[in-house]
């Protein structure tokens, strides 16, 4: 578990594609935001429409997530590894045991949580701090970053984290109840 | 954490549509298998990609993972619930937290998780033993049944769950191993 206001933490998505990955991506993001990251990292093809569904839900939901693009992800990677500005972490079928390497995750410092598409470039391997799988079983990005970010970041105090919602959804057996804030 | 040899686990997608949620369905079927669940069972769109790539996963990389499409699933529900044959669990954000009601499935008979598309019948709500939120902001399906059956199933002894596979990776903190079995 992190500390109550822990430093930086991002999630890099490498190698979008539009058409493809259009669900899965935008899945991932929104995965990023629910289990505590601070900001998704689209990059391989600029796609707005990924943006504004993580911009809306954040809209609507509540929290400080950020999201953009970036078009040179390794050049990025490169010099935050370079000045030592946050650990990198590669979420890989092909890493260490995930349980294990949280524990090496410096608690001070930004984070940067890197996940490939189909292809990732073999540097991504080199640059991280720690290449850290969820399973070595093929399974989906969005599963791994979900159980990874829940074992990094702990519980959420969804009422704190999510503040300024329009909506909220209150957690019941048995019903669908929603909450809206109606001030206009 | 389960018995040993804990009774059957299956996943039920619900309202699956061949075109949007291809990769989705997809990735929830491999999560499925990859955190310990024994099937997954397919309904809405009846969409044989899904079923194979599945199937082909379990025979490339192990394991007694069954793959089937259901083309009543309320039908079958509703005779598992009359019958108290399973736990019925459905994963939705509007339910009740996820870390108490794990304590309340019994250990000792079959658990069906359910897992919604978009629009889910209200009547899943009812015939659920269960309404389960992985938090209750809006993520993915995948990330849900991933912590979830995480939580459930525990760590996950690969090599036995997985056994008869032609393909194992080895887990690496720098490179990526396949070991291959060349029985031919």
């Amino acid at each position: 578990m992190r500390d109550e206001h822990p430093p930086r933490l991002s999630v890099l998505r490498l190698g979008h594609r539009r058409d493809r990955d259009k669900r899965i991506t935008s899945h991932l993001g929104l995965t990023a935001r629910a289990f505590g990251a601070d900001e998704v990292i689209l990059s391989g093809d600029d796609d707005s429409s990924a943006l504004e569904t993580w911009r809306s839900v954040t809209e609507r939901f509540g929290g400080d997530f950020n999201a953009r693009y970036e078009p040179k992800p390794l050049s990025w990677l490169r010099k935050l590894s370079n000045a030592k500005e946050a650990t990198i972490v590669h979420l890989t079928m092909y890493g260490e045991p995930w349980e294990g390497a949280i524990g090496k995750i410096p608690s001070k410092s930004p984070v940067v949580i890197v996940v490939g598409g189909t292809k990732v470039p073999p540097e991504v391997f080199q640059i991280s701090d720690l290449n850290v799988s969820v399973g070595n079983q093929p399974h989906s990005e969005v599963a791994a970053l979900a159980v990874f970010l829940n074992s990094l970041v702990g519980p959420l105090e969804e009422f704190s984290k999510f503040s300024g919602a329009q909506i909220r959804v209150k957690p019941s057996p048995r019903n669908k109840l929603v909450i809206s804030d109606q001030e206009e």
